[in-house]
C-alpha cells in the first residue's frame, strides 16, 4: 500500500537523488559524511505570490528554489554539498510535478548540489518550496558578512535592478507599459527574474580576497546597509557607478522608474562584498576567471549610520525604502 | 530602517541563537564545524489545519515542529546538534510570536539543540513552520531503516495510538463522546498529540544494538512497512502485544475505536526498530538505563509482502489502511 507522498517521491524525486548520502530517499534522514569541511548551511523558502507567481512555469519555480539558495553558498565561499527540499501543495498535479522535477533535476547537474531528502505535505494554502542547502568551505573559511574594514572597496557582481523590473512588467507595473512593444527588453528582465544566476564560480575568489561577503536578494541598499552593521562601519557608494543592464538604463533614463526601484527591488541575487584595496587586483583577476563581471560602486567609510548614496556632484540621494519587507 | 522580519528575528529568535555557528543571526548561513563526525540531516514542516490545529497553543506548535525531528534524530542514533527554523506566518502577532518563541527557547534548553539559522516569509496561508535538524553520528554509524535480518525481534518504545486518539478527541471524534467526563483520560491523549516525546536518550542504544529504527510518525503499520520494504523482509506483528495506554485500553475495549485507529493513525513519535535477538538482553538493560519502556511485537520474517497482524489466536487481521497520508 503507498500512499500519496510517497507515490509523488518514488515517481518525480528519488530519479533526483544519486548521492550516497541520499539513501535513494528511503530513509528518514540523509548523511554528510565528515570529510574534515566545515558544513555551511542555508535555507530559503519562496511562497506563491510573494516570491513567486501563480503563472510562473513549474520548471522556473524548481530552479528558482534552489538558485536562490545556492546564491548565498557562494556568497559564503562555500562549495555546493547538497540540498533539502520541503515542498507544500494543494495537490499533486503529475504535470506540474513533472516540470518541477525536470527543472531541478536540470539544475542539480548544471550545480552539482545533489538532493539529499525533504518532506512533502498538503497545504490548503499558496504552494510553498523550502529549500536547505549544505556546502563545504576549508575548516573556520566561510566568508561572513562581518569583516569589512574602512577603506575596503564595495563590490558587486553582474548588474543591478534587472529582476525587480522584470517583476515589475509581469505584475504590469510601469516597465509593462514602456516595454510592452520591446519583446528583448523584457524577455531578459523577465529572465532575471525567473532564473536567478548564482555565482558559484566566484566562492573560492571571495575565499581567498574579500572581506566580507553576502548575495543581494532583499535589495542592494538595504543588503549592504546589514553588511555594514555587522561590520560596525558604513559606506558611501556612487549611484551612478551601479552596473545596469542596458534595459534598465533605458527604463532610468527615460525617467520609467527611479534609482530606488533598482537599489531596493530585490531578487538580484548578485554577490555583493568588500576587498580590500591591496587584494583587488587580484580579485578582479580570479573574477574574470570564473567569468563574473565585477563592479567598484564604492567604499566602506566609518560610521555607523546607514550607507550614504550620492550622485555624480556627490550629493545624497534619498531613499524611501531600501529593500523589499515581509510585514 | 529595520524591515518587518529583521525585527521579529532579533525580537523573538535572536536570544534563542547563543551557538557560535549562528552567528547571532547576523549573516545569510550558518555553520556546523567540522568535528570527524557524520551530520545527519532531517527535515519535517507542519501545516495548521494538517499537523496541528489553529487552536493549538502557540508554545505548543513550536515544540511541536522541532521535537518531530528530534524524534527523527533519535531514531538514526544521532546527537543533536542544531537546527533551523522556517516559519510562514500570515502574520507578525506579538502575542503569538512570544508564546511561540518561549516554548521553542525552552525545548532547545531541553534537548540541547541550538537555534542556527533560518527565513521568516509572509503567507496569504496556513502557518507552516519547517523545521531542518541537525545530528551527529561517529562516521558511518547513522542507523538506517535498511538492516532488519530474519528472526530479529521488532520493537517499539512507549505506547501506541495515544496521540492519535488525542487529535480525535480535539476534532470532536468517536473519542470526545466516549471520554468527555474522563478529564484527566482525555488530556492525557491531547498532550501526546500536541507535545510528542522525542526519545533522544536512546540514540546511543540504538547505535549499539538495532539493526534497523525509525520513527512512528505516520502509523505503526505503514511505517514498519517501510521499514520492511528498504530491509527487502516482512514481519508478523501480535496485535495484543501492541503497548497501550491505560485510556487507549479503555477506548478500545469499549469498542469506541478498533485496533485499526491505534496502529494506522500515526503522530506516535515512538521508536520503530529491529534487534537481533542475541542483542536484546543488552539493548532492554540500556533502554532501562534511558528511561524508556520497550516492548517486543513481532518478529521480522521472511517475504516481500507487507508485515502480517494477527490477533491472539494467530488469525490475520485485515487493515483497510495502515498510515495517514496526505494525498
Amino acid at each position: 500500500m503507498t500512499s500519496g507522498e510517497d507515490s509523488i517521491i518514488s515517481s518525480y524525486f528519488k530519479p533526483l537523488a544519486t548521492d550516497p548520502g541520499a539513501f535513494g530517499l528511503t530513509d528518514d534522514a540523509a548523511v554528510l559524511k565528515a570529510d574534515g569541511h566545515d558544513i555551511v548551511i542555508n535555507t530559503d523558502a519562496i511562497v506563491e505570490g510573494v516570491h513567486f507567481l501563480a503563472t510562473d512555469p513549474a520548471d522556473s519555480v524548481a530552479r528558482k528554489a534552489l538558485r536562490v539558495n545556492l546564491s548565498d553558498l557562494a556568497a559564503k565561499g562555500a562549495v555546493p554539498a547538497g540540498f533539502l527540499l520541503t515542498l507544500a501543495l494543494r495537490e499533486a498535479d503529475p504535470d506540474w510535478l513533472a516540470a518541477f522535477a525536470r527543472g531541478l533535476g536540470e539544475d542539480i547537474a548544471l550545480y552539482g548540489c545533489p538532493l539529499l531528502g525533504g518532506d512533502t505535505v498538503s497545504t490548503p494554502g499558496p504552494l510553498m518550496i523550502s529549500v536547505t542547502a549544505f556546502g563545504r568551505v576549508p575548516a573556520g573559511r566561510m566568508v561572513r558578512r562581518f569583516g569589512a574594514a574602512i577603506g575596503d572597496r564595495v563590490v558587486v557582481s553582474g548588474t543591478i535592478g534587472d529582476a525587480a523590473l522584470g517583476l515589475n512588467f509581469l505584475t504590469g507595473g510601469a516597465a509593462k507599459a514602456a516595454l510592452g512593444s520591446e519583446l528583448s527588453s523584457a524577455a531578459a528582465l523577465i529572465t532575471r527574474y525567473r532564473f536567478p544566476q548564482p555565482r558559484s564560480t566566484l566562492a573560492q575568489c571571495l575565499r581567498d580576497h574579500a572581506s566580507a561577503a553576502m548575495d543581494v536578494s532583499d535589495g542592494l541598499a538595504g543588503d549592504l546597509a546589514k553588511l555594514c552593521a555587522v561590520s560596525g562601519v558604513s559606506a558611501q557608494i556612487e549611484i551612478d557607478a551601479v552596473p545596469l543592464s542596458a534595459p534598465v538604463r533605458v527604463l532610468l533614463e527615460r525617467g520609467i522608474v527611479d534609482p530606488e526601484a533598482i537599489v531596493a527591488g530585490g531578487d538580484d541575487y548578485e554577490i555583493l562584498c568588500t576587498v580590500p584595496v591591496v587584494a583587488w587586483d587580484a580579485f578582479r583577476r580570479d573574477a574574470q576567471q570564473a567569468g563574473v563581471d565585477v563592479t567598484v560602486i564604492g567604499e566602506i567609510v566609518e560610521g555607523t549610520e546607514p550607507p550614504r548614496f550620492v550622485d555624480a556632484r556627490g550629493k545624497a540621494i534619498v531613499l524611501a525604502r531600501t529593500s523589499y519587507s515581509h510585514f
